[in-house]
């Protein structure tokens, strides 16, 4: 089945195993007429990619993104963008020895039986090296939606048990990436990279959470009944590798107030009307009521582990595994800008249904 | 945008207010040729009807589904499905002072935002009486699928801080539906009870959980990168009605485990290969591994109370509300069936795209 | 597969088989805030209803549309619009004969290897009876669309061999409507008519063309590469029973012309560039160029006719039919407002892709 | 708008301008485990690809296609098959006078106003030379498909007047690719070459019709009823460059045909039923019929002409162009194998909605 795409307008779709030729994608329905900032795209990719520091993978690539096309002197055309990121650092002798071996908690088993074939090399199709294209769309549609004043940003909220603990609407964007595990406040950063040292160290792994909040919501973008934007964005974030929940608003940790305290009161304030709290998380009825939307992504921790683990070949053997190749100890650092990525690409494409194409094409 | 369809194959298209002539639908893309079970169609609606007992809503719906098409003496056609159910207990009189007022959290304001116009009678759209559809479409779904022996099975885990201990897996479908909060364990649902009575009496709400587990699934059901099983199914969940938040497998209750605990390890079996836990919540790379899929949906409170809340009407003024109609003191019992019904459509989905409708269609 | 809804944004989903209780249909994506005039929503249907004429099948259905959701105090509210046309005169004797032959020419044959049962009544969901719910859409989308300006007319330009010869932007709306047969020229009118009355005397049928004219398209209209204006439109057309045939602009009669000869010169007069020639009609590269869309719709003679033919039974015997049921000696009259019908619903499309919802709701 | 994929299923999705540094695409939905013969893809590129006789234009691309994903070891992986075909003849600056100029009856107006900028070179997107994509995808799926034993043929049956007038059903293969004009019949053949010859030292153009065949088509292909199977195939047919029209079946030229004429009456012949004639073009409400599928398909003579036109530049003046660029005088010729490959993606994703998945992936 044709699964690889996401988007309704605004369309991503992406192609490439983890140590094939290059990955890449079509973004098909961008706006026209819009200047590209190449160094911005660049530099969310840079902010995924693999060997950037000492937690995450030693996988060295350079994800450098190539345009071929839907670009004509600096800006979008209105026609497909199409784009490759080769694969540099392949080492696939490093996963040569998984060719026989399911490895726990990752796909080869379903992907084997469900193709009857696969691409053992680190994974192939179901490594998250595809999500660098989501990284390449959803930078330009971040930059498609900046004229809407609207701004995205994701955190590490959580890491193993380690919780930050202070008001999250205070964080700035810079303190977010100039801390290596995408935690904006300094005690829990401190923290949080000391746990994921930890069980590298040991040959482990952690999971945690990454929040997301979406500001200056115009009132008005989602679609009822079977489009909510929560939906839109569920679905979004659960298309991420690892991911396990998703929620907003409160969330599960409101699971035991009553109505009185949880709902939102209204509040006219000179011409404008606003809510006094925000426990609806920027959304009503599948439609965004112009607070914040703040929601927050489960990641497991990382399947691939390097202690011994017991598992079973193709041959249908119990066999022993100890994981030799390169890996992330934690995903969580690294998942921040796909998380962005993906609620930038679900915003714009609702504000195309809404405001339409002609809009977002200044010059005509 | 038309955003009131579900499905990609087998798909419902849903219509209706709650206060309206009826509300219905067209089921899509059901197999040919297969008998229906008419009773059981209206069994699942009952078990989400109003009125059906003393802690949901007093308003009485028989909630009786009439087929217009799609149907030939008592066997699908392979058409669509078209249906009704007749809105009876109307009492619009309850609704006409919400003409003006914008109620908390609820869809009131950014629907009238959003559209410029809006059916304020018990919600219009935006109420939860459109879930009926859902039910019926779920039910035929099911029946579709137990060629495969796939069971469905959602209750309630969670009402306000009262939560389910036992073993989930123990439960039967009987013991689900016999109790009127719809949880199998009977010291926990004695105390649900009584919370939502008291919350109730208190003109209060309260929220909880639903979980589900899908069992005997094949291996093999899903489709990565974009529409993994478990992006469809937190999609399904969060557009139903008052949804907050998904997890599967270990969930967010899990975030602090470490890979070595985390993963499933394989293990064979005779000829067969198993895992010997089952924290991945049985989907690995959005494709069933053959474990059970368990799942979690988040409910918040009822935002409709009888308590007094403040707010603003449509001229921009501050007002009092004190909420009047009938309403559910807790969704969550009467969101059972509809979970199911959702995860129903999901596999049933998957399920054609995989096999094909030849294989559903026995006599040809 | 759910194969039964048309349009992207704005969607029409039918059901209904020809003698069953209702058919109908949901149309999803109508923009909010629109006032209906449902007069002319009748009008449209009575265009089309069977019995109106002499020319016509004598099943006499009122098609009398009920709306049941989606309307609230005259206007559209946004949401879904449910609506059902009940079937009234169904003689569904008339039909037991066809329950064990296959009609030649017919879809008996190929539903029931396909679905391996089938509602033999009438035609059951193959009969053309289903368009009149893509009338309903079309009615109402053409309401949406007239803000625009733009306006779309059918009308009938060939019977068997009889054609009309003048030029075609020279008639009006009423011309068409008034004449029974959907042509404009009076002279070629009654001799259209003289040929349906003999073949129906000798219970043989015709087929024809049916020309359309879309006029004050605003430039920019379609989007290439795939889903190129035309190319919807040549869908929508070919999802018509009968339809054999489409073409647009000179069509098949220019296949001889060369490229000077076919070419649209551009001229600029004053501030607007016009072309001198409308050869193309009206698309450049799959996006409307402000010049009259005109395209023509091929239908084949009447497959039901009343000569004895050879076919098969169920039981693969040889046998001899003389078809009882009523029906048209000539589709192309009855088919005038439903290729309307489409046009109108693939304009309206491509409008609220290029402007938004945002435009067409002007309360917001 | 995302209008640049096409299918359902079987899904391609294309990118590129006719001089940017490659054309591309990605196909999703393609059955995994599937061995490719990579020879038979590069030969239907090569009977699309430019400079190829005398008759073609003189740009002169090797269109050699590199594959990037979803291949492995020969095999398809069931993963997005992603691939480019670099640019490489690419003379810009034969194009540099367009960027100002108008051409007739292009689309260069057309994509200015709707896009507010363009890619001149050549034509950017809306040049033919994205058709090369298709070859690519119909390439695929000819060979998924070949286990059914359907057979596709296209060939060139009109040029100008210039008619093909022997049964069409006595030809082979062989003989059409055989002809650089690919009509498999000699004498019409050399007629039509001689008529291209012609225009072409005129510096003028001739349009023509394509016909196809589709044969061994298996009953049940097709969905009603707006996903007909000729509705499907007239979209198809209609998004390729310069296509004016599509009929099947008898098509236009049997309009004055009576239904007793026209009709295909069966006929049992042991244990099979089939058709006495086949004027219905192998499709009955939708759904195939086991009978040859036969379409034309009409191409308008090619647009850019040496011959001097008038036009209109972006300043709005009129001015006098004379094409320099390289052309073809009749794309028909070179259009035969899109034609084959939209048919072939058409019919494969309805294939695989009958049949599932699981029936194409022999292995499991």
């Amino acid at each position: 089945m044709s699964s690889n795409s996401f988007g309704k307008l605004f369309k991503l779709t992406s192609f490439g195993e983890s140590h094939g030729l290059a990955i890449g994608g079509i973004i098909d329905g961008c706006p026209a007429n819009i200047e590209l900032n190449f160094n911005k795209i660049q530099e969310e990719l840079n902010n995924r990619r693999p060997g950037q520091s000492k937690i995450t993978t030693s996988r060295n690539e350079a994800d450098k993104v190539e345009f071929l096309s839907g670009i004509f002197e600096g800006k979008t055309l209105g026609t497909p963008i199409g784009f490759i990121i080769k694969n540099k650092d392949q080492k696939s002798k490093d996963y040569g020895n998984l060719k026989e071996v399911y490895r726990p908690s990752h796909a080869d088993y379903t992907y084997q039986h469900k193709y009857g074939i696969r691409d053992f090399r680190g994974g192939g199709r179901q490594s998250a090296r595809e999500t660098a294209c989501r990284v390449v769309a959803g930078a330009i549609a971040k930059q498609v939606i900046s004229s809407f004043n609207i701004t995205i940003n994701a955190f590490t909220s959580q890491i193993g048990n380690i919780k930050i603990q202070s008001n999250l609407n205070e964080y700035d964007r810079k303190d977010i990436y100039k801390s290596i595990v995408r935690c904006p406040d300094n005690t829990t950063e401190t923290k949080m990279i000391e746990a994921i040292e930890m069980v590298k160290q040991k040959g482990d792994s952690l999971g945690g959470i990454v929040s997301c909040q979406i500001k200056n919501m115009p009132v008005g973008i989602g679609e009822p009944v079977f489009e909510k934007l929560q939906a839109q964005l569920a679905q979004a974030m659960l298309t991420i590798n690892a991911v396990k929940g998703f929620d907003y608003g409160l969330g599960f940790e409101g699971v035991s107030k009553k109505g009185s305290e949880y709902n939102d009161e209204f509040k006219a304030i000179d011409d404008e009307i606003i809510t006094t709290t925000n426990n609806s998380g920027g959304i009503q009825g599948g439609i965004s009521n112009g607070s914040t939307i703040n929601l927050r992504v489960l990641f497991k921790p990382t399947s691939t582990i390097s202690k011994q683990q017991e598992t079973v070949n193709s041959k249908g053997e119990n066999v022993l595994l100890k994981a030799a190749g390169r890996h992330d100890p934690c995903v969580v650092p690294r998942a921040v800008p796909i998380v962005e990525a993906m609620a930038a690409m679900v915003i714009l494409d609702y504000l195309l249904i809404r405001f339409g194409y002609a809009k977002f094409q200044q010059a005509n």
